[in-house]
């Protein structure tokens, strides 16, 4: 596919308004090409408008009709896999084959949603027949159905160029749930982006929607995410990085005339608790599988098992220097963007200052942007003391926290704030200690991982990722899974309608087989 | 029951420590006894420290337990139904037969979440099976099931003093979700809240259950609700009354150091359309029905339908002759309170300003706080032209929207914002315009009505009372009927766990009989 680094808007390639930039290369520290333009709050409106225009269709497509496009997505995402992972690596300086696998994964995405579409759960249809005789007053026919919010913003995130980018779960599940989307690109992959942009905006013509159903902007600084979330046209916005930047949506959206939902998936330690018996039992075995897990994507993934927590005992010293042995072994690799690393260094450092030690680290970096692998250990104490050991350090550091006591375990579980998952490594005879903790991960997480690790993350209909701030900016949703489309949904009940003026799935004859709550009881008919 | 006008915090019985006040009794305009207590942060403060302490055992109770313990507070209400009709009565001027049929519907809503919680489909629970031979990597076991937020903090409602109040469906399906509750009485009906509290309370220690699962705070000015949406330990907050209220709550929720929800039901004028072969078949009766469900509760109703549209022609007159004769019929009654009736003598006196023209009107006022009753017509052109003439008077004035084409019904409904409810008034002969509005219809509302009226409001798996904003802050849920659950849950995964330390409602021999999503597919097994 050539790139044209045009903005995508509606079903057409638009020039830049605002400028333009090139990509970086993170392997090779220079600029690629082709120039990729910026567009403004110009662009955003008719992205906006033309999301608005095709939401009455969009959204009432059949849902045969609409599980075909999304099919349809799949079958082209794959199509361009191999330009999508080569260009994607260039970006990232990550290896292609990774790229390919994520394509095939994010395929994947799509066509689960396909299923989803078909089955119609997502509906969630109830029918309280009437009850004409009812007293003291009858009782009208109600019926009710889920519908689609309308256009949505999507803040493409960084760290996964493709299955939390474009064509990543967000945009799936805001398709699939009826919503257009106005794609904010990242300007860290602007070529991955467009690729991924224009396999959506073909799909969208092949399948003969309105061409306003999806739309890829792209812009220099704040600007243009602002214009989107201000727009009053958009009805939703998701948004997967930093805590601050996320909030920063989160609450504009607030100040709007007519606040809008906004989910953002922000920060997340992941922390590791291993109990005794299993710390003695596998304490090599976890600290190694640690270290390999957790240097995936560099250490640049949300779901990095960053903090490892374990009262020192039998197994300790054999966790520890697996997990040294380990870290010793990784190469450094280039990091997303300059920005990232110099963020990375510092926040390291940040640690380090702070009383962790540092028991191992990897290969020193060889370009300017590479992150080096590095293993912390601090003290119980120190981590309740200082806030800021609590807190993500984004890219190759893991922490090994050393505590004293079971008492201390839990303190320490207390201390977090809300997380995307947690893990807990027990065997049989840490069934009692095990049991206090749970409740109290429970509080704090979105998944509960036991005696396996966070990642890779699966994408099911059991999934959740997500989780009490600030994992995200709202615990009651999730943006991995099955489950990520009920963000884009919102229930309508029509009363006492004629059959003939019902949306098809709520007509008495059910003509979509679809299972429904009728009178509090789930049934087919 | 005799009323002591104590703060209820967690079992106890509390003092004033920021001054008191009495009840106003709307009919006589008299101040009654006692003195209800005042409190401030502090006692906001032990109540939610109390909620808390009672999360981790309230939110895990059995299935069984929770809806018994919701049983008999259903039971409990009924056994007050006397006691709390005739003060409540006596606190808002309104007839006590309508508070008996109130505490009973308010009974029957515990006694549907009992239900709810039985069925424990609310759970949602998933699970997909581990498939340790999957490629290119093997499924580990995922299962999820909701969990409860943690403790919510609840605003009661002035205008239905019981079912949007103190035990009403807020509270109820937040102790349903499992969540402790801290409510905020609203000094409207200090009685009528005693009343209920003590109900809840007394429930919550016959159940056996921690006495943080309920309190009830009460204080002056906006001081006390300021320090709930603050308080560290709040999880969720609901609210129903004014936009200007509402979004002050939600807005600084936002702006917490860890934002939370907050559902906000806030305002709706819940059009009316009448299309011209039902208007020519139907529009005396139409008339007069608008007139007999808009003047319920002397119109201080969030379901009144305050602004009916229809195109002049054949049946618009004898719609507006039956509303004029019909509200001319209405005594004038005293409203909720003196600020409440100063507030609706305005804002009807703005809507003349603007151009509605005065139709007829119901008995002169004798109290002071007596709401008159008031029918207004304005134009299309008018409507369109001046905003205010689209907001809620909140109080018993009726408002006819002339119209003169079909252009200007689907430009009208365009102008609305969001409503709660809209309602259609059609006939076979009107099924092509109908079909034309009803998408207008479904992106601005939680509810369409046809060929009935918005009131009353039914309970049931398919109600919706919700609606974009500013019906409510997030149009993806509802404040009435069984969805009012989620508002209160969010998702938890549990993976590759032994089956012993799963949750019940995950083990895998599914002890609980639930309906469960297995590998995409509803089963009860």
């Amino acid at each position: 596919m050539t790139l044209t680094g045009e903005l995508l808007i509606g079903g057409l390639g638009v020039s830049a308004t605002a400028g333009s930039m090139k990509a970086f290369a993170p392997a090779t520290g220079t600029l690629i090409e082709p120039e990729f333009a910026f567009g403004g709050p110009a662009e955003v409106d008719r992205a906006l408008r033309m999301a608005d225009d095709a939401f009455d269709s969009y959204s009432h497509t059949g849902l045969a009709e609409r599980a075909a496009f999304l099919d349809l997505i799949a079958d082209k995402l794959e199509a361009v896999k191999d330009d999508l992972a080569a260009r994607t690596s260039l970006e990232t300086g990550l290896p292609a084959a990774q790229f390919e696998g994520e394509t095939v994964r994010t395929a994947g995405v799509f066509r689960k949603f396909a299923t989803v579409v078909r089955q119609g759960r997502f509906l969630q249809t109830a029918i309280d027949p009437g009850q004409p005789g009812r007293l003291p007053t009858p009782r009208l026919d109600h019926r009710l159905q889920k519908v689609a919010l309308g256009p949505v913003a999507i803040f493409g995130a960084s760290n996964f160029p493709i299955s939390y980018s474009v064509a990543g779960g967000d945009t799936a599940s805001a398709l699939a749930a009826g919503c257009p989307v106005v794609l904010k690109a990242h300007n860290a992959h602007p070529g991955a982006s467009e690729i991924q942009g224009r396999v959506l905006q073909e799909a969208v013509a092949e399948a003969g929607l309105h061409p306003g159903v999806f739309s890829m902007v792209r812009g220099p600084g704040n600007e243009i995410g602002e214009a989107l979330v201000d727009h009053p046209l958009v009805r939703a916005v998701t948004f997967t990085g930093s805590e601050a930047g996320g909030m920063a949506l989160h609450r504009r959206a607030q100040q709007r005339p007519d606040p809008i939902p906004v989910f953002t998936e922000m920060t997340s330690v992941n922390p590791t608790f291993v109990l005794p018996a299993a710390l003695a039992a596998r304490g090599a075995e976890i600290g190694t599988t640690l270290v390999q897990r957790g240097m995936y994507n560099v250490g640049q993934a949300c779901l990095k098992p960053a903090i490892l927590l374990a009262v020192d005992g039998a197994g300790y010293a054999e966790l520890r220097d697996a997990a040294v042995a380990e870290v010793e072994k990784w190469a450094a690799r280039p990091m997303l963007t300059p920005g990232i690393h110099d963020a990375y260094v510092r926040n390291a450092q940040r640690h380090q200052d702070n009383g962790a030690a540092l028991l191992g680290q990897g290969a020193a970096p060889a370009g300017e942007a590479d992150g080096q692998a590095l293993l912390l250990e601090v003290t119980g104490e120190r981590l309740l003391a200082e806030p800021t050991l609590r807190e993500e350090v984004f890219g190759p550091t893991l922490l090994l926290v050393k505590l004293t006591s079971a008492e201390e375990v839990l303190e320490a579980a207390r201390a977090f704030r809300g997380q995307l998952s947690v893990t807990l490594h027990a065997d049989a005879a840490d069934r009692t200690a095990a049991e206090q903790l749970l409740p109290v991960l429970e509080r704090r997480t979105g998944r509960i991982v036991f005696n396996a690790f966070s990642i890779p993350q699966e994408v099911s209909y059991a999934s959740t990722h997500g989780g009490p701030f600030p994992a995200t900016s709202d615990s009651r949703f999730t943006s991995v899974g099955m489950g990520a489309i009920e963000r884009f949904l919102r229930p309508v009940t029509y009363q006492n309608f004629p059959d003939d003026l019902l949306p098809q799935p709520l007509r008495e004859s059910n003509p979509l087989n679809l299972w429904r709550l009728v009178d509090g009881e789930l049934t087919q008919r």
